[in-house]
């Protein structure tokens, strides 16, 4: 698990590569697509998740809304004029194929990211744009993988300015920054051992961010977590701090900074941590780590993730296993 | 409050004749607005859960997407082509007057809720389309007079089909079955003292609701809550549940059942029921309240809210009072 962690920026790289290969091959698919009012993305957990960092990604740029549905019924305003992603890294989700029947009975030309299984049958039958992944990662730490191809087809259409250099140089980036990341990763799990994580970032556009570390959190620690983002957190959930009784000794607020975010809210994250200090809550401000966007977003999701890591070790628990989905699956393949 | 919470069907009936006369007084408006790609709603806490409430109204039959903006800064992609809703139920939430200032600066068409303050002086002044709401309020008690004008304006552009005697009927159904729903929530609130709520939803197209209870478990309550929705809980929280050592005995999981849920959801519902009791967690499963879905969304919001109203007064806790935001505004006036 850790090598998957650490080896993200090369992961980023591969993914480069191959997703310049698919996209050359496949030119007669883009020349085809105009008129595009929105995006939607389906995919669920891991898969999903790559459609809401492009949000974070791109939200100072994007020329059209998306949409991220993790759910079977996809919602009425999925009609044409709009460009689909369909992203199941096993190729198995069963949301996921019966979201992809769905979109195919009203003959939508679809995007298709996937290693394998159904999925991958079904788009290579149907002749959908198709991005082949490497297999045999747990989904979560294929982000990368599952991010590029969505990131470089809006660049290709031009709904975002051509993101190839910026990604490159997130690279670089990337590998001298992660040993750092790293270290502080672990520095930090020794403050919050036996802690319920409350993750609070300070912009919308980051919310997606604070969703990765609870996911990850879930499914790496095997904990729950709480999640929020400023400048609402301080129209609902902030009242709660005060009368904190059963959690106050078991909360860890991260504070987690914006370098874009709008002046007020670094105001709102001084007025929480004086708040959580009054009420003997631990807490962590989390400074950004870049100015740059893209440096910066895919740094706090590896951070993330090594804190996920070390935490899970801590707590004598393998962060690769989940069982329980295992289970599930079963589960469901008896109805 | 217990009035304000419990006359919310008077507030749908007041709120459907304020809102026809106000679109009776600005048909030019409306007559302007042609070729709508997308409805972006911006407004913070209590006032811009009115959009994503109109969201799980109408999932199934909503023409264009409907994006829910909660930050000063608007995404890049807030441009022409978009129907704007600006709420802010004080009219003085300084997001929301930022992000109003923002749209009038590219000479954009809006759609003002509120009940006074700065933002109902400069729809005046802009001619915008201005729906003006009966003052003294709680916002988060306003919920009726915050959706009704959305719901109806999409019905007059025929984004929606018209709702107008779906709401009527809402009305009379609310009325018969309010006592029932104060009742239950009465006896649910003996099972919940010192827990700590996490509520499920059963459909991606619900998590408004579920967000809904959070915020009044924030705000009525004060008390933190987990929130996610199905099947999406079950690609990542659900690993975190058989670990939960520091919560186990004070999680208390409400389970949501949505009538029209994908019946796949329907076993994921029993899985986890089954899961959580194996782990001795408390949880209780909610069944539709009713098939229609406009009634069904109704009375789940008036049964959370009188959750959160009743579990305040067994904390000992004013559920009106907001001392913390009060505080918090003082604080953002020095800067």
């Amino acid at each position: 698990m850790f090598d998957l962690i650490y080896h993200f920026p090369e992961q980023l790289e591969e993914s480069l590569a191959l997703t310049n290969q698919a996209l050359k091959e496949r030119k007669d698919f883009l020349d085809k697509i105009n008129d595009i009012e929105k995006i939607v993305v389906v995919g669920m957990g891991g898969s999903g998740i790559a459609g809401d960092i492009v949000f974070s990604l791109t939200y100072s740029f994007l020329k059209s809304p998306i949409l991220v549905i993790k759910d079977y019924y996809l919602p009425f305003f999925c009609n044409k004029k709009t460009l689909y992603f369909v992203i199941s890294y096993s190729g198995e989700t069963e949301e996921t194929i019966f979201n992809y029947q769905q979109l195919k009975r009203n003959k939508l030309p679809l995007i298709v990211i996937t290693a394998g299984g159904k999925l991958k049958v079904l788009a290579e039958k149907n002749q959908d744009l198709l991005f082949i992944l490497p297999q045999n990662y747990p989904p979560r730490q294929a982000l990368a993988y599952l991010t590029i191809p969505i990131l470089l087809t809006l660049s290709r259409l031009a709904i975002i300015p051509n993101c190839q250099q910026e990604i490159e140089k997130t690279i670089l980036y990337l590998k001298r920054m992660r040993k750092r990341l790293n270290e502080r990763a672990k520095r930090i799990t020794k403050l919050i051992e036996n802690k319920i994580p409350y993750i609070i970032v300070d912009s919308y556009s980051y919310l997606p961010i604070a969703y990765r570390w609870k996911n990850q959190f879930n499914e790496n620690t095997k904990i729950l977590a709480f999640y929020s983002y400023l400048p609402e957190q301080n129209h609902n959930e902030i009242n709660a701090l005060p009368f904190l009784e059963l959690l106050k000794d078991t909360l860890f607020v991260f504070l987690l900074k914006n370098p874009f975010s709008h002046k007020r809210n670094l105001i709102r994250i001084n007025f929480l941590s004086k708040l959580l200090k009054e009420n003997k809550v631990t807490h962590k401000i989390i400074p950004p780590i870049s100015k740059n966007n893209f440096f910066n977003v895919f740094s706090l999701i590896l951070f993330g993730d090594f804190i996920s890591y070390h935490w899970a070790l801590k707590r004598n628990i393998d962060p690769l296993k989940i069982e329980l989905i295992e289970n599930l699956k079963k589960f469901l393949a008896k109805f």
